[in-house]
């Protein structure tokens, strides 16, 4: 399992590039044509670091219900329908010995699936994990800002618990938000925004939350729209108390 | 600034070492004769990608107050002085249009000071950040296991608050934890403990926090005794209910 970084090819390590060279098999999950651009991204990269002869084999994502009302349940069956696809690439496709690969976007452990869908199939193998560089490292560098601030803890949430609890510390980090729940955070935030981060079409916004949520609510919804898919994250840090 | 990965060369980006090469001096600080191991990896990094004429600056780390009562004003204290070195590095050993590179542990935005006190430096540069592999991200890796479980919050943490507030989240990284504060998170948590990673050195344990912190605290001690340095950094993740 390879992490690849969040958008830029140069996010790659050179620890991914060789999982990519040993690599006989690689397993690509679409995810639906709205994503074709990051999809193309994994080509590149395989082609560029593999080594002949591999093959590809494609599998399509299985739909989940985005409107279920119980969005753990909803996953956790997404999740056993995503383990009977790498159970059979694993059976079917790789021979004793081989080695098979899957290209994860961003840092495999943050909020991704793939190692809890792998972790249900019940098949003989080995799995190595290599880390990538993940979207919120991505987002601290592009603002230059720290995740953390000395001797004090970040809290990374998704955007339900963001709108459900508010800011649980003067530093959280929120992805996958689809509702702009960044209002929901209280008073007193500056925000740190970025969509598409590490691509060409990266965009940055950063200010009291209260002044930039407009520009970044109007931002967001014309580049979906553009583009036909959005990945965005940002870090609310807590203003200081003005000296004096 | 550069972040070069959690210990393993191969931690580092395309774009990490894309920047090496591109930097006319490098600042190296250094925290002393315990840490020489990763010392000398800086100096291979730079050996390995960096692009020849370039100069190596060397400059000693001030030292912190690790006494002090007030940590973080001991570590603020311990910033300005740091201040004061990249200033003088700015202003000395760069000319007009050229580029200096610091090379930084893990990811920049996490649990490092340099950005931090580089914002201090009253001197006109420009400053770019390359994100790298944290020890967070080797750790679950290297472990297997996700950060985030699904819909669910992670905090990042110190040992220090750890032990003062106790297991904030079912899923709890700490850091900078020298007092082995893993036993306060409470009952019911699972801890996957990582020193040195991505070294030759690298020692992975897990468990049960009640049945693997004797192991972890002997062999933890052990270890820093025969280097004469630690990194380590862990996981607490509580355990689901037994079912049935």
């Amino acid at each position: 399992m390879i992490g690849i970084g969040a958008g830029d090819p140069d996010h790659l390590t050179f620890q991914a590039a060789k999982a990519i060279a040993a690599a006989d098999v690689f397993l690509l999950v679409d995810k639906g044509e709205a994503k074709h651009d990051l999809a193309g991204l994994r080509h590149d990269l395989i082609a560029q670091h593999g080594r002949r002869p591999y093959r590809i084999v494609e599998a399509r994502d299985p739909e989940r219900d985005r409107t279920a009302a119980a969005y753990t349940e909803a996953v956790e069956d997404w999740r056993s329908r995503r383990a009977r696809i790498y159970r059979s690439f694993i059976e079917d496709e790789l021979k004793d010995g081989q080695t098979g690969a899957f290209l994860v976007w961003g840092d495999p452990g943050v909020y991704d699936s793939t190692l809890a869908a792998l972790d249900e199939v019940d098949a003989e193998f080995e799995c190595e994990v290599i880390p990538g560089i993940s979207s919120v490292s991505a987002l601290t560098a592009r603002h230059r800002v720290g995740l953390t601030q000395v001797g004090r803890p970040v809290h990374i949430t998704t955007g339900r618990r963001l709108a459900a609890e508010g800011a649980t510390a003067d530093d959280v980090v929120v992805m996958l938000d689809a509702h702009c729940s960044f209002a929901e955070a209280g008073d007193g935030f500056r925000i740190y925004w970025g969509a598409y981060l590490g691509t060409p079409d990266e965009i940055l916004i950063e200010g009291p939350v209260g002044e930039v949520a407009d520009e970044i609510r109007a931002v967001r919804a014309e580049a979906r729209a553009r583009k036909g898919w959005i990945m965005d994250t940002y870090l609310l840090r807590r203003e200081p108390p003005a000296r004096g």
